[in-house]
């Protein structure tokens, strides 16, 4: 209720020496509670500093929105621009790409589950649904490829596969957990269930 | 600001005559404004009716969720119930719980969407978790059976596929929108994905 600079800081939940760990406290926060419910007092107090020291680092809760989208997206962007999702057959490339996509979503999970839950009601979600949408249209186009070329079973709808695709891998967000024991091979378990299915004939 | 009672009844989105299309607008608020941000004021101004009207029919905003979330897993656990979900191979008894839980989310979109995002807040969520972890049970079990039956390949890890599984059929509420062209055979589709991948070889 009273303004969160005028109450005793809280012990910070980990150092929060610059932008990095504020950013990371916001998501966290952002994900728990929701962007629009979150205030910028909830993120200090979270974060365990001062609503002026949070502002000499983040202009206010929609950069720090921005900032984390902007992290998830340049990881998924990053693996569209590695060798191996240009190098090879349109096949080979999605599943170099489908690989990378749940790499990223492991490494960045809070970050991608942010992006994944974002709604479009700011500048900045729009923007970033903009953003996903242009990733999914460049993993539609493959998918295309895949077909025109004949590795892919005729018969198959594109549109309808990249969105399959896309919600299989993106589902992985929703139960993954870090350190879980055996996700060393999650982006080839992944990858082989879009290629031969989850539940492969013996 | 003011309570809804005391304010000229807005026009029914549809008709508001018994507890069946009161639920249908709940449903539609719960999945728009979020369970917790909605109001029984919120939701007797978009019914149309007063809220001891609304009252009428539910004890508050908890009985409607309820109500909501059971309808969503009744259809689920019908198809546990159904014939061929009990006869025949352990894959071809999956192949048709896949297909139904294609076609219950389909035919109850927005009550299936609202169980999907269920986060036990609440004793009623917590009760729908519990139900949908019932369910996912079965599922695993039927998976597990099917790999020790020799019916699917070795190496697949049950628990695995059965989140795969899982992650992939729901995923089809965020885009399966009533009336989309050749939806009809979405529930096929979805199950040959499952089974022989979502981009076969050719």
């Amino acid at each position: 209720m009273s303004a969160a600079s005028a109450e005793p800081a809280r012990r910070p939940r980990r150092p929060s020496g610059g932008p990095g760990p504020l950013l990371e406290v916001a998501v966290a926060e952002f994900n728990t509670r929701g962007y629009d419910a979150t205030s910028m007092e909830d993120l200090s107090r979270a974060a365990g500093i001062t609503k002026s020291s949070f502002y000499h680092h983040f202009a206010g809760k929609e950069a720090l929105l921005r900032a984390a989208l902007e992290r998830a997206l340049d990881g998924l962007f990053g693996v569209l621009a590695e060798p191996g999702a240009s190098a090879g057959s349109p096949s080979e490339r999605l599943r170099h790409i489908v690989r990378g996509q749940v790499r990223v979503l492991m490494t960045d999970l809070s970050y991608v589950t942010l992006l994944l839950r974002v709604r479009g009601n700011t500048e900045t979600e729009r923007w970033a649904l903009e953003r996903r949408r242009a990733f999914d249209a460049e993993i539609t186009a493959l998918v295309r490829q895949a077909v025109e070329a004949g590795e892919v079973r005729a018969g198959i709808e594109p549109a309808l596969a990249a969105r399959l695709l896309s919600g299989l891998v993106n589902s992985v967000a929703e139960w993954y957990r870090p350190g879980r024991p055996g996700s060393g091979t999650l982006p080839d378990d992944v990858a082989r269930a879009v290629f031969e299915g989850i539940l492969p004939a013996a």
